[in-house]
């Protein structure tokens, strides 16, 4: 009775840690990690949570000694998990730039392309991910596991390395150059396939997925209100398809409507001044805790 | 005349130091401390702080030193300090769980309930507390201060404990079993009876009280706001009474309201699928500063 | 062309870095710094972003190797560059004390004025500042530049210093007495006069001003709503003037209505009670991100 | 049997900690304190380490709890315990300068000799050291028990404080004036007076009192050589008492001899130039791990 | 030319970083790691640096892309390398307990030997040792790869895990069994078989391994000197074999002499007291940097 | 009568401080740093030690606030000070590299000799030391000053800069270029001029620079005993010419003699084998705290 109360939730130990757990108080969980034991606190009574590293998680996951977990696609691809996929998310706000693992090499380098790898040897923490794209292009090279500190191996450790990168700074850092691209990462809440099927467990996992969206929506948007004269209304939401369906209300002070909507916060940079040319006054952008459709 | 003026107001150096002065902050009161000294900076003429440790706040409200200050119940019972409580309020919403004084044992000790105490010995900070408990109790045993550490001394150096909790995680870390709970504590804010007895420090200390109570209520509370078809309105608000007392307008749309209200923030996670079931649309959840009612 | 569409910005490196970038974020622009490199990484292909010492930058926006920088009055000054002033902004929100270069002396130091510096010996930061000073109050005195730590200084290596402070807390811990301001500082947005004529980058620059102005102004200030029976509502604006400008809309409920405004956050705290006994209910303070009138 | 063979030994946990340790390991005992356990391991089977506050250390070897200990004459003192003083060391090379505890007013207060605290309220973590110092002083005044920070409550909130310090800088930065010295403090190894009766726990006890000491004696300790014509030997040891009884060996070299001894190191800087002008040659001084007369 | 004179050296990065730097710098080589990249200087103009995990280095070196590097024997035999073993070392004075990696169950598991792991899961960093160990046993069980904290993974996540261990007091904290010792390790120097061929290289080996003996033997030794009556002296050499090879010189004063010999730090707890018995007077212990034979 | 019993030395704060007070404990001066003054404690009555910038010690003994203090070449000569040169020592024992003052351009800069500055723009922290530079190779260039981060600065702000380095690694990682050295720095005790006039001050100064140069030469020196065969003694004399001026002292065993002698550190990787070689036995190294010729 009591085990089928209960979800057994895996979360990133590590670098993505501390975010993880941010964004799931913000989707209404808090959860405290005591430095004295791999189980942490979680405010909820039908959740069990579990620090295990990304690596690994899908693993456990996919076996059965987890419900569920959030660990990013690529570690799920590298492992071959069979899991049920419940959501995708975007974490990373501050680059708006896709994680994603490269095939680089040292700026000088006479490889190209993947082609130009032939015979050659790479480090990666993704081994099984890398051989398979050099099936897939038929390449033959060496593939061998990097404990860490990928990017400085190439050139004279290795001949080219595959490695995660955002904005490529720290490739660049190292005289590194993107030759291609492997794969393209996000967050993914994942959850056994038994788990999924049994009822309970899966409308838990639903309203967790709705929440976390809605907690990681709000990250990247903002609400925004303003006054205008209702004579400009129909021109400015016109003019500002980003604007889409704002929630207009009626003032106290004759002729002029209030008008409120919630937009993706990287465009207010570009719409409060468009805004003002439109007509609009006393523009405030808030902060949101979730959006739901 | 300028001493009437002021107002001396202790606050908890310590562990509790950056979540008291973040919680003043929030009621409008910036507040910035010096390495280089025990007097703060504070952003209000009227008001004087003194950064002292949680245990002596009281002692010092009682014999005057101090007009006012924020401490635990707890030390002011331990203290048997004769004040006026001006406001209780619940500083924790990481783990909403209260903060109490427990006796523990060693997991596999004898001691089951507090009668079994008798010729024991006990460490613990709080040895007046401790003691009038035993006294209640009609038990005798042996009350020794305990200078820290003091959950890693049963069962080797003493038989029992009666240490501070919230969790109890870190008892169970060190193998210890709650056997009762002498205390619960929340933070107060108090005041020296002869300063609540003038009329300028009184009207002082209950603004100050209406305004910490604002931004604690804040911050366990979100704003919620949704659209809803007027036909669905009733039912909204018949089948889902936590949305007490919303804010309703009406909008542009025909036949659409916005429903607005302000609730806690820890039920929006049972709260928002129910919203969607019964017809809201474009829910969102957005952060508060203060709320008074 | 390239170069046209790319705004070159510098901003201060060291104790104002991380203030500085968090206010850029508000505005819109996300930058991240890494460890490996000066260039850091801004989510906005037209603008590269420069960390530079807050005391040069002036310098290179003059000279034109930035378009554009954000840095104090103070090191304009002192450097005496010529750049185009785009906007003044306050940062120091937790103390809302400008900050000032004040002559500072020992506490039973002769000194009372400028006037007793006459063959004195001056440590200072800003060696320019200080002698422009002494000139223009016919003061002949030494001035000597001082790598750090001035405050120590006096009086057993020199007898004054002119040295930065906002509240003077630091000054009065070392037991220092202020003489006289000789400089009130605050961030300025810098542009090389040439970038300023320039269309595109004087576009840009009006943009990142107004985002600036918008996110800083928001810092401020909060969003204030509440419920007040129609019948009070006249009163309750008469009477406090600081509700200027209010969103006035009518609640379902008969003779309610509901009252929003922007205001100052620092007289929320006494505003507060004061809508209390005008009848106010359900009083909620929310943060903004931008304000932008 | 087995118990018979273990010594349970006290060190002192927090700011003596590491000091100590290092001067086990000097004295020839290894130990190595996890952060999840209260148990280090110490490289010795017949002993087990606990780390306990020094405040608490004396009452658990005198309750037998503990068979010894390493704490203060201070806390032996203000618990009142009945232990067998095994030995005395004295740890703090770096100031040279005793460990005291001293009473201590404001600089411009009025008190200018312990008569002066009559009725007078004295804040201290040494609540009984300073009610005896009282009773033979035949002075009546509250004491009470500080939790820390002593030195910047007085003379705010109490007239005096009693506090430990060594050089008595932090006091003088504070502003306070020594009144008087209550007690003067050196770390002792002591013993439960069973443990000390029984044999082989004593045996083992002088043995460790044997090598502290000798580590500790050899860190104020350093060996020192050098060669001098045997001519000069003589006068060299005449006027230089400090060379107490040296090593005298020949050289190889016609008419030199080596001399080599054992002196307190914060003499040599008084005595290298002394020796140059009696004649010696290649001095050298060399560091001591060890010194057993 | 140029190749012949230098010897490409790599050096554990991470957690044995510091202790190796540390011992290469009493061998005689001083390398100083910049933040800003991988390779350090050395003041050694024969020797280039390579800091890399010590998973790896054996690979590195094998494959020729490295002379030579110090590396752990646990992980020479996890990757299987071949490589020359120049010299064995033992780094941990600290507990004087060798490192080893163990099979490890939670305390209460029915898993008692090797043979009760058929069918079972096991987690670990050193997956080939593990399954050769299986396969020694004829044991069929799953072995997976642990990116990390391991030893919280029993029994929740698997059945048993091979981790590495000194003194055994992590896996107790975290109340696992230890079941069996796989391998007992111990850091070695390694060259390639070509480098160890080459003329120069070997010399230069030969040279560097004899030097880190030297200092890691006096890591673990102390110098010892004492006076004795010579009637004394031989009933002092056979009662103390420890004392083995003495060097003895005659003392200016009659009848004595000074013994001096080169012992083991961790016996001198137990000599001292006997050489006090024996007669001896004035001994000092001192320390060595590096003890050659 | 006090003032010439006392003298006031200046020891640089920053980065040389911990450096600094680790070679003044070496010589015998213990200094404890309080984070409340800058007045460090010193146990010596008649030294007051002042902690000041390394860049304006020499300014201050200069002009006689201090009797003297430890700076580096570099600062005296670029302030310009006239003072008195007591002592030059060599701090940086660990990379054995002088410290300089070197010009450096990017790597692909154009700039090959001091000539290719004419009409340049160069940043530096040492602006007098640079011109008086460009003045002796008749070259007119913009030196301007840096506030830090100077290695950043070339080739988008300024065309070359000089700056300080050891191993030139920080240079290289910035991708920049040496083209010439300004000036060699050590670090020099030095004294105002009337100060080293007066004899008792004079003396304590003499005494100083003595201890320190002792401690110095200690640092960079170690002891090496080792005994050998009588007969081999001549022939190993003659070949290693670096065991200057060893004692020599028999054994009790027949034909065998003691050598001791104090080396350069950095020669005995390369002394040791050839000892072996010799028919050197049991070699130890020791460490040495003062070396006094």
């Amino acid at each position: 009775m009591k085990n089928k109360q209960v979800l057994r939730f895996g979360l990133p130990k590590g670098s993505l840690q501390e975010a993880t757990i941010d964004k799931m108080a913000k989707a209404g969980f808090n959860i405290s990690v005591s430095n004295r034991s791999y189980i942490p606190y979680v405010d909820d009574e039908e959740m069990e949570v579990r620090m295990i590293r990304a690596q690994e998680i899908s693993r456990y996951v996919e076996h059965g000694y987890l419900d569920c977990g959030i660990t990013g696609h690529d570690w799920i691809e590298e492992n071959g998990s069979k899991v049920h996929q419940v959501g995708e998310f975007q974490f990373s706000k501050a680059t708006r730039q896709p994680t994603r693992w490269v095939l680089a090499v040292p700026e000088d380098s006479e490889i190209k392309s993947v082609k130009d790898l032939q015979g050659k040897r790479i480090a990666t923490e993704v081994v099984n991910l890398t051989r398979k794209y050099l099936r897939q292009h038929k390449v033959k090279a060496e593939v061998e596991f990097s404990w860490g500190a990928t990017e400085v191996k190439a050139p004279e450790l290795v001949d080219a390395i595959v490695e995660i990168t955002e904005t490529g700074s720290s490739l660049r850092a190292n005289k590194l150059r993107i030759v291609d691209t492997l794969l393209y990462s996000t967050p993914r809440l994942i959850a056994n396939h038994a788990s999924w099927k049994d009822g309970w467990k899966r409308r838990k996992l639903e309203t967790l997925a709705l929440l976390l969206r809605g907690a990681l929506e709000a990250e990247a948007k903002v609400g925004l209100k303003m006054n205008i004269a209702r004579k400009n209304l129909a021109n400015l939401l016109q003019t500002l398809p980003a604007l889409r369906n704002p929630t207009v209300s009626s003032l106290s002070q004759e002729g002029w409507v209030a008008v409120e909507t919630i937009i993706d916060e990287h465009i207010v940079r570009e719409l409060i001044p468009a805004l003002k040319a439109a007509g609009a006054e006393g523009i405030i952008e808030y902060p949101l805790n979730k959006v739901v459709y």
